[in-house]
């Protein structure tokens, strides 16, 4: 990264987890990845229904192509019973990176998470042996009989972490999306095949941020300051275990802030009372992640935590060529859209309830640099 | 208190906390204290503009009369500079009950809050000496540079109250809504001057109930599950210093769940993108309680917490002749309103977000206890 007052210039920004989703909304969101800086996108499995084998994730992968021609993705599939030995070696001659790991009921399409990895020890020694990478949403479920709740799910995982690190040492294991101190330093006390994805947002929010914003609520929820601040510190010191994955996750206006216009009913609205767990900032990412890096000192480590680290560790050499340029924003040009809306939907009127539309974080604030 | 297998009957139920609002929307809620078994109502200053002279008190008091003649309503004034001795002691000789202060900036109109306690000891000796109650909001204003934010706020007053109890060991106080073991612990250990309300929403909620779901968002938030069984311990103890206050805190629906429709634009809406805090159980209050204490093996102390204990403590004892009487719910009968509509806005349409309606706790889902 070579950084000069007013301009930065990154070398082929990559994102480490992505949630591009299906459909019109895939269609929407998918040609934000390189709008938003990267070059790179490594892809969540979390469909409906999941990408459980190697053909669907390929396939999710080449229609993910077709949106975004420019843009290399890597698919991942996602941890089941029905995910074998023999799936995990087929899966890694189809060049599909990774297997991604979720606790039961977490986060957005989690039903079919799972509740005991030593069930699947066999499918991480095939994992191993084929070089594929295990990304842990680390997280136990909520269980209020536990003492478990969202603010300690996070800390409660990592003896799982540790313990499938003890078993399978060459497994290369990244933790996503960390929000905790204690996370950090597990991260930091494994070994070199042990690395941490942390999102922009989680650099930026703390609890408060959240408490009745639809627009910050994600999960991991964010949490105190001296989590927010140990995350910090570990991206200004540049530690190379860890690095960007945005977790950025489009929802439905409509979803993340429900209404009885979009529900329906008060009945429906206060029975279904939810607002989506997710926070969208994809086309806003490279601009977003140098001004918050700049923002608390940062800002010499932009290219490790959005290019270098994260591309070592995964083994994605940059693309030659696909340097990205930062300069700083003149005026309003930087001011984030309030929304963003699938093109068949802009005719439709702010109040219908099937308008596709997605908020982005940071809605109608500036960003301190642009893309040049 | 007697009580049957079927039926249960409460001496003059009594709600130490309660925010019955201006206007329309005190004319639609006013009316629930007595429809939620409640025979007095303490009520909280923080209007618009808050309550700091006797005569407002007065006023406001004699307004909610007026809205419901069968209710006895208990005044406070609100803690500010304008608030001096003398007007201390107008306020005792009205039979103004007591005194709240709020820290600047953490709940509704609270923006008049205090920072510094020791500037009102002469106001506190006042209180001592006309034998007035201090009722305090117990959190510090979050500061992310301090390590503060909503979670901890609590924790970090408790030395304000412990301080404020060793200067005017005889001025009765209230911490309010006590949501942490950390609070609980700290009144048990104060004299017998202090004293503590608990929500009935506090003893039913943790922060995964609150996490993007508006309709359970108040403050103080709710917390771990260790700190709720902290609240129930205490209840299910009948300690006598711990209470009923209910915070029942209506506000209209389109600012509980804000939307396109109600802010007018996308633009408005993720620019203000606020829940409003507060939880509405008014009209079910004493079905809630029952309700809740039964879940957790307190109903034999519903009298305590509902009645006595406060009014042991506020020196206002049971009018004669006012038991409620609760039985076992039927069938549908204790289902609650998805929505309380106030009668000049029945005809507006579910879309129109001026329609004032107000959202309750337990929306939709059923209470085992009626009022009979």
């Amino acid at each position: 990264m070579s950084q000069a007052v007013d301009s930065i210039s990154v070398p082929s920004p990559a994102d480490f987890h992505v949630h591009l989703r299906q459909g019109e909304m895939s269609a929407l969101v998918t040609p934000h990845v390189a709008s938003g800086g990267m070059d790179l996108a490594y892809v969540m499995p979390n469909l409906a229904p999941p990408l459980t084998n190697a053909k669907q994730t390929v396939d999710y992968v080449h229609s993910l192509e077709k949106l975004a021609p420019g843009t290399e993705f890597c698919g991942t599939m996602y941890l089941c019973p029905e995910l074998t030995p023999d799936e995990i070696r087929r899966a890694a001659k189809a060049h599909i990176a990774g297997v991604k790991s979720y606790p039961r009921g977490v986060t957005t399409n989690s039903d079919g998470g799972i509740e005991n990895y030593e069930v699947y020890y066999p499918v991480f020694a095939a994992m191993e042996e084929t070089n594929m990478v295990l990304n842990l949403h680390g997280e136990v479920p909520s269980d209020a009989e536990e003492g478990v709740c969202v603010l300690n799910a996070e800390p409660r995982f990592l003896g799982h972490l540790k313990k499938i690190h003890s078993q399978f040492p060459k497994l290369r294991i990244v933790l996503e999306h960390a929000t905790t101190r204690a996370a950090v330093e597990c991260v930091r006390s494994c070994g070199d095949t042990v690395a941490c994805s942390i999102t922009p947002h989680h650099l930026d929010l703390i609890v408060d941020d959240w408490a009745g914003k639809p627009i910050n609520f994600c999960k991991p929820v964010a949490k105190y300051p001296d989590d927010r601040a140990a995350l910090r510190e570990v991206i200004r010191e540049g530690h190379p275990r860890f690095f960007l994955g945005s977790d950025s996750a489009p929802h439905p206006l409509a979803n993340k802030y429900p209404s009885t216009t979009s529900r329906g009913s008060a009945d429906a609205l206060v029975h279904d009372c939810g607002c989506a767990a997710g926070i969208y900032t994809q086309p806003i990412l490279l601009p977003l992640c140098a001004t918050l890096l700049e923002s608390f000192g940062a800002l010499d480590n932009l290219g490790k935590y959005v290019s270098e680290n994260g591309r070592a560790f995964y083994q994605r050499p940059a693309r030659p060529g696909r340097e990205v340029v930062l300069r700083r924003a003149i005026g309003d040009e930087s001011k984030v859209p309030s929304v963003y809306v699938h093109p068949s939907h802009a005719h439709k009127s702010e109040e219908d309830p099937t308008k596709l539309e997605v908020v982005p974080f940071y809605a109608g604030k500036q960003l301190a640099w642009v893309i040049a």
